[in-house]
């Protein structure tokens, strides 16, 4: 332990609040790759006993901050518990190729892409059901797409560690790609011709999310084989992102028996 | 029109954003109950057409404010679009027996029984999906709930007005009285011994779900005919509150034909 004297993380991808830290760690010393590059913690938060047996444990270093501190980087009005931990980016993401390479004795594996999402906690809420139903990727395209930041990571439940995160360049490329593997694309929206209680998963999938306000764009859907509807009363003109995305894998699962 | 010169409302339920006073005009004028109290408007969400025809239409008043005023009242990261009304809470909620009598002639009415959940986002999306797939009311519980908030307006993308709205005592009492008329208690649990795709939705149901952090409350549960788990990996201790609803209304629709 150090008497922090220099400058707080404030570029990157940080994490707060004690659960996060916790699958952090744990994620962490479960693929032997650190996601953890610097760790502060309040006095209060040093207390924690969980927290300190697993950080002596897996012998990671931490500063001692106020929470004041940590409030001037993560604002006033977010539950950080003490914790904030600046995390090493290269650690989150993976490539395609891995991912290709991890599911290739898979019958039919199932990736998530998220084509330009701005709620977190939309994004932190899918990738927990994505874990939760077996997913085994999500696919995140580097520009016009919230990354993966401190409120997904809590908004997760800080799953976004047990599931590979795949920083993607174009959306339509990596759909064209995945393709030619075999995948097919179900591109979620309100006016699909597919309804989602008649399809058959039954080859390696992709599961495409559009934006909250304006959808999958057009280009993206054309690139999709189904343009996948659920049902819903006419009374709602659509579902919540993370919602829609829950239900179709519950299906999807289901279906996996 | 009049120039604005008195003390915004700061107490009681207001709403923020152009999308949910559209859609509360709307639903005022549908139900013929004015949800609507006190509307202040920006000169910028003034010269919207749409907003500006449906206010003349419903022959609604409306003060000017700067959205400095506002952000005073919503905060300064809340993305108000220039628009806060404080709204009637009479106007806004309803009671058990008024609901019952409209749904008496309905075969199977499914009621969702919000127990004790925090976060706005969730409560609002939950009633997005509820409305969704054709649930009949809303209910929830006076204490230890997050109530109608502009956020679960926003959140609820204005269909918070498409639906009643309960507001009740005891959570207890309350199902009992509901299991008196012929409802089922379907209470959503991480350990629960029915698993949702095995459960058969033929009867008037509840839907109950419980606080993000602790689930529902152990005597709660106890008088839900039903403890209902959705079949997750063990990777993910649990899902997302709003996700975990919108599955299992998604199940009980697709039961409905």
């Amino acid at each position: 332990m150090q008497k922090y004297s220099g400058k707080l993380p404030h570029k990157g991808t940080y994490l707060y609040g004690r659960n996060p830290l916790k699958e952090a760690i744990i994620a962490s010393k479960k693929s032997g790759v650190n996601v953890i590059e610097e760790l502060l913690l309040t006095k209060a938060s040093e207390a924690d006993p969980q927290i300190m047996s697993l950080i002596q444990t897996n012998k990671l270093t931490y500063k001692i901050v106020t929470a004041q501190e940590i409030e001037n980087i993560v604002g006033r009005d977010t539950v950080h518990q003490g914790v904030l931990a600046q995390l090493t980016e290269k650690a989150l993401y993976t490539s395609v190729e891995e991912v290709l390479t991890h599911t290739k004795n898979k019958e039919r594996p199932l990736f998530v892409l998220l084509a330009e999402l701005e709620d977190p906690h939309n994004v932190g809420a899918i990738i927990r059901s994505a874990v939760a139903f077996g997913a085994d990727a999500i696919l995140i395209p580097e520009h016009n797409q919230t990354k993966i930041t401190g409120t997904v990571i809590k908004s997760s439940a800080g799953t976004v560690f047990s599931i590979p995160i795949v920083q993607i360049g174009n959306i339509n490329t990596t759909l064209l790609q995945l393709k030619e593997k075999g995948f097919w694309a179900y591109g979620l929206t309100g006016d699909g011709d597919t309804s989602l209680p008649s399809v058959t998963f039954d080859t390696p999938s992709i599961i495409v999310i559009g934006s909250e306000g304006e959808g999958i764009a057009k280009k993206t859907l054309e690139h999709c084989d189904f343009k996948l509807s659920i049902p819903i009363d006419e009374k709602c003109e659509s579902l919540n992102a993370s919602n829609a995305v829950a239900v179709t894998l519950y299906e999807w699962k289901k279906q996996q028996g």
